[in-house]
């Protein structure tokens, strides 16, 4: 039986100009839905895991729509409460060549913002699940939103979830400063840590060594050195950071290392030509809990993570649309792109 | 040289999903901007006038989108304040047939429902300007919206404006009660006046006898009744009154009713197949201020009213993209529809 | 709680060129998914009900889809048997004024038509279940499928479910003769009948006197007489008449006459602008099952019925999009489709 | 063996914005090809008989387009010279309701139009042909054009090919004057004349007493009156003229009539609501030249001739899309528009 | 006068998503259609050849719609049997870097597979003609089409046809012991001979030496074993195999390499950025074949081959869309992509 | 305040096939609209300058279209001269890979190229203006048309403007001869030209020593010796000039140098992965203009002109639709193409 994974979150409406058309000359927006933990949700749904997203979302046809992009894909949406005025939106140009993407963030005010503790039961939520995630962007909605997280985070514990966080540090959502408190409380609880190059340093003050992330530049000394300051910080048995080298909007370079407490673990790295690179680190954290929970090794689940998350950026969307055996086959060196007949 | 029309309220994205399709079955939406005031500067625009807008919006691309298409059909824009976080946005599903259009109106917090009293500048705004315009939507805003909507009537008076005033009720914005008191305290300085079949009885609680609006059932006598109790309350010279009667989603007939203090002019009566319905009433008043700042009499004027608000049924989009030629033929006769080659 | 609702057949890949493009015109096809107890699922899925789709669907891409398009709208689809190699497909053309809409099928060989009796579960596919019902579609397939039809009808009845059947004849399935032998067999199960104004003189010769469709001249007491004969010869404790009257591709009449073994009710009828005439007896049916599971008197169940599909028609695909609320408000007399704010 | 037919003319690159979007709202254009004679070709061609298109064409791909355009329908295109720079152009903005369809020509200094007489060898271009049919819109193009118009008329009835002509005036390519004078040395030569409720009038002062194009009254009587006195001052075998009704540019009536010298047949009348106006007149001859080709009776004849052009207004594009099934089951009766399963 | 080439063998419907959009993303697919022998019949009509294809097609409006593909691009398509129930059907989602594109097949029951011998007159589809071409897919359809490919091989022999087959092996649809024995019959009638690196081994078992076609390093020396082996089995007068290098799904380098019996030719290689990969090999034949029968010699043969398939790479469909100058002027140099105004 | 700039040309319709697609595929054409001149007035106004475009179109509606579109990015449009027959226009292929772009023009005739001088107030167009800018396309339309050019660079220079000329030779419009006759006479009044490296030698036959356009291979040596001839030649106080390496139809480096009659300053060389080509030279110039008129030092000048055409190759369209900011952030150095959140 499929383990269960249950992630908290917020689901925007994301609209984007069709192809590489910037804002202003847009006449549509493709209109998708996506955010940190729901993005989570599909990827491992999409792996056949029984995975729910909780959230709250308005009663009206624009929060059901972003419940039934969740049931397509096959999360259990039964725990989203209803009720709030809005869907959070974001706007996204893609970027292309030197011209990067760009996000406009209309957000605030949204339903799971302003969602009250009383929304959720996580005792009746966790019932049978084996992993809680979420993401550094949640508590970052407000300190109530941060409360209903750390709530839930200790009722995870408590029922003996495994919890997973990706820092996932939004500078127009909050301070550093801020951000260093709340989620320093928050990662007491949790067990497997997910940063990007830079989340560790702006969030924890945690740099790592001789990295220049614009030019491309990875030291991967400084990269364990971060990973195990995090680990000894907060306790957390696993540590995963992914490493980009972004090369133009259409080409990055990707791949990641993962930190059990005692070695450290590098991935391939790929030569990407971009889609949508959009839930790029979200569908590492899909393909690392899937791993972690199908009980692979150490070297397996960061090259599941990274391979799952570099077939992200060639999907449009903010979600991951793949297979096991789809992550499998390139993970085992199959990056050829030859016809499937 | 052409007259100087400025109107004052707020322009929103209108997300509308392609076709007949429902919210719950849309990939993509159509975006487009409009609102009342923004609607009837462009009306006045394609007319060849000089039509300001004024209104807050801000300075990222979205906003810039907005005003970029307003700045499309010629309308001044110098005066918009750039500033705030958010446009208003309003989902749209056409309806058809027996099915209903349906609107989910996500416009609180926008910049201009948040913008101050110093945003505006209306001695500067109304220099060598004939007329000002707005609806009761702006001041059902909030109360500093309305607070500067009089502050314009006042200086529009002033300096020898003509004011005019749809009334607009929306009943999503504000209370009957609360909307009767403010629109009351506007109505001082409106020269003239339009109203749609509800709007009167709404906003001020005067009823038209004898006539039931989703039967189709129009009663003269009672129009003219209440026309003359607005003009007898506020003093307005003039009062234009839109009559529609909704068949189906798709079909309405359309005419209206000018008073002039003296007379009672009907338009003729137009059964129009629809292709968007949105904007009829504010091109019925961007056809009433053109056909009054040029000097057209009553009958000539409610004619030129309907017939330009007949033809934005058959426009896509909140705006009406029609010549004054197209509108004068209309006027005049020809509803044939035959090929203009 | 719910009422559970289990409907049984196929569901295919609809391709529709877009607009009115001719099928020789066309440069893509738009793809739904849509099959005549698919359909039913959908219309109570979004009546909030439980309502579950079972069939067989190959466990590639394409039907992967199939089975996501029923999640989406709250499908329960666990019971889906997941092999075969195709999924059915019909091309729809949509007709305009005096051209006829076309429908070429491609559903041979599909999955559920190699299916075998196998690959259903019938006592654990009732568990829990209120209601059963196909369409005369399903058992048409071949024998095989209808053996299986049979098998869930007779499971159903010893379970206690009441079992619905839309007679609905397809001529290019099997012959008259057939379908009168095939549906005569099952029909000793039904508990519900569906017909539309053809299928009852198609499957079992019954005919409504002096009716001509394709002139729209409907008699009342012809429905009557061919309904009693139904409901005589099978124990029918219900037999629903669907009454369309074909003015053109865009324009249809539509009632329905309900006939309660005692009495029969007329409901209004609706003169209809079509979006989209396929699935309009789909959801009849799922607005029939509704209706009686949920208590209405007949009177307001035929009205409930046929203010849904007659909805039904102006919504693009298969699936009825509509939720209670539209429907009641629909059949309580507010069909003047202003737009809703 | 299938009768063989050769037209000649202008094809032009047909630009429409997407559905109902007027000129300056559109962001791109439906790009189809079109013209009274390739219309008629390709109606031929649809119904299996041998039809042939002569005009010329620059050697670009714009050029290499249209004739793909007409292959595509299988009208042979052997005889068409290449040459020349441009393709001509129009521009089509879709009416709707009271707002009629635009037409913007850009056609002046097209390949056709800037033709020699070498360009055409007309004796091998009527090898095995039975049929010549031309429009007035080929000789209005310029004296030249005109001149080659002439010349293919006059080998036309030497090698005893009945020759056809749609009057098809147009005021922006010449005088009512200029077109009496050339047309009345064409008509010489021409058997068969088609002309609609106007053309009689503008191009030959004949016209219908009491009839009034704008409001869709139509005087059986006046008709034949013109019928008679085109046949007698040019001595046609046959004349046949289209009878609209323009109720709105969404409803049309439609219906036409033949004089044989001797009787006056007419057909049905149809209630149109359109899909495509744009060679509803064109579809009507393609219908009359194969009736005539094959042998109908009068009265047959312009059943047919009418029936197909009723179905070309459900059609997107210029070229009529039908067969001679669905043509003669529309003029036996079936207007119904029910689906063909 | 141009070569006359017959071709031979299935046209399908493909349907692709629009763009990157993953087969569970899709809400409509993109219509053309294509198939091996099909696509060389357009590239050689293109090129200004007396093209024909012969298949069987259905006579509905989808197998209408395939032949009128092929007329629009001038193939002759008036040996093609009509008849049989479905076009068969391949569903395209196109990759993108490290992942692949992915063909879904749904081809069983076509009318071609369902063909029988009396549905082709050999001799006379062979009259005038110079060249016959198919592949290794018709043969693998079943027996009896295998059989009318040696009825046809036989024919074509005898009348003095040079005869030319791809091997083109399809896991799908045979083993590779079954393709070894049906194609070492049929290619006992053949002259030229056409493989990509792994048809050899896949078909016959000879194998390239130290290739790995997925890490995109070629033994040049590997491949002139095969082609020779391959010349001295059959008595190929020709024998051409194409390199294809896979970096990635967006990225591959492109060459070949021809034996004549004598020398072996290897082109240029191209590094090539994929818009559309399908049909890049048929490309390469309908090259060759065109080179072949322009009296090329084999340098310019090869080089003509190789430009004509990497154009085809850059261009959407399965159909290769150039002309004989556009390959010209590639294979003589210019491949900087620089505007041609 | 605003530097005031005027732009003297033709703007055309653009006619592009969506994507990839080549001219014979195409079923609908992207209209947008560009010029080399207009596209400069667009890049200015877009950096906030006060940018006026002036031509001849027609008063139709495609022509207001063209004003529309202008206006919409804050031109001015008041000078334009109204009149003319109709709006040049381009049909434009997509290059990609190896396969070119591909330009089909259909110009002639259009409102500009049969303009007189009367049509033109120079001394009231160019009240309160800095700069005059004009291409060599202008006056390559007609000698007319080259002496308004002529006339209005006499009265810019008169009225103390700075003139700038961008060399632009097309072979389609006038030959070498001419060309260098018609630049020589108006390079007297220019004090900034531009020019690519193909240019100087088309019009002056000046020619850079050792440089291949199609090889990529770039001869800095040899372009400041052309620089400096044309400096010597005509006067210029700065001649610019872009460096162009095509190595595919996807993927171009670019760079620039400018002379200022007493340095040569070299820009940063961009390798860019291109969405759109067209209006790259004319972003270079925009970008020049912007920096001359605000004062940068010459390496911030052609750094600021090269950053801003370099975002332009990732843009769809003629137009530059960029940012002071975002050309100042490119320039500064960060080319990652990172996510802008």
């Amino acid at each position: 039986m499929a383990k269960k994974v249950i992630t908290f979150g917020e689901i925007m409406l994301r609209l984007a100009p069709e192809g590489y058309y910037r804002f202003v000359q847009a006449n549509s927006f493709g209109a998708t839905y996506g955010g940190g933990e729901a993005n989570v949700a599909v990827s491992l749904a999409n792996y056949g895991m029984d995975a729910a997203f909780v959230t709250k979302l308005p009663k009206h046809e624009i929060g059901q729509a972003a419940v039934n992009e969740l049931r397509k894909y096959g999360v259990d949406t039964k725990d989203i409460a209803r009720g709030g005025d809005r869907v959070g939106i974001y706007f996204l140009e893609k970027g292309a060549s030197q011209r990067p993407s760009k996000v406009i963030y209309d957000r605030a005010h949204s339903a799971i913002s302003e969602a009250s503790p009383e929304d959720f039961d996580w005792a009746k939520i966790f019932e049978g699940a084996d992993w809680f995630h979420f993401t550094g962007i949640t508590p970052a909605l407000n300190d109530t939103v941060a409360g209903i997280c750390l709530e839930a985070c200790k009722k995870a514990k408590e029922l003996g979830l495994t919890v997973s966080c990706d820092l996932n540090y939004r500078n127009k959502l909050w301070s550093k400063a801020k951000a260093g408190e709340v989620m320093g409380e928050l990662c007491k609880y949790v067990d497997v840590c997910i940063a990007n190059e830079e989340d560790a340093s702006d969030v924890f003050g945690i740099k790592a060594a001789n990295t220049d992330v614009t030019t491309g530049t990875v030291n991967h000394e400084g990269y364990k050195d971060v990973a195990k300051q995090l680990a000894d910080r907060f306790g957390f048995t696993k540590v995963a950071i992914t490493l980009r080298e972004s090369l133009s909007a259409n080409d990055n370079n990707w791949s990641a290392m993962l930190y059990d407490g005692t070695d450290y673990y590098f991935s391939k790295k790929y030569k990407m030509h971009i889609v949508d690179r959009v839930g790029g680190g979200d569908s590492f954290g899909g393909g690392l809990i899937y791993a972690c929970l199908n009980g692979y090794d150490a070297q397996s689940t960061i090259e599941f993570a990274v391979a799952a998350s570099c077939l992200k950026h060639s999907i449009e969307g903010d979600m991951n649309m793949v297979s096991v055996d789809e992550v499998t086959k390139l993970a085992g060196g199959d990056g050829s792109g030859r016809v499937q007949r």
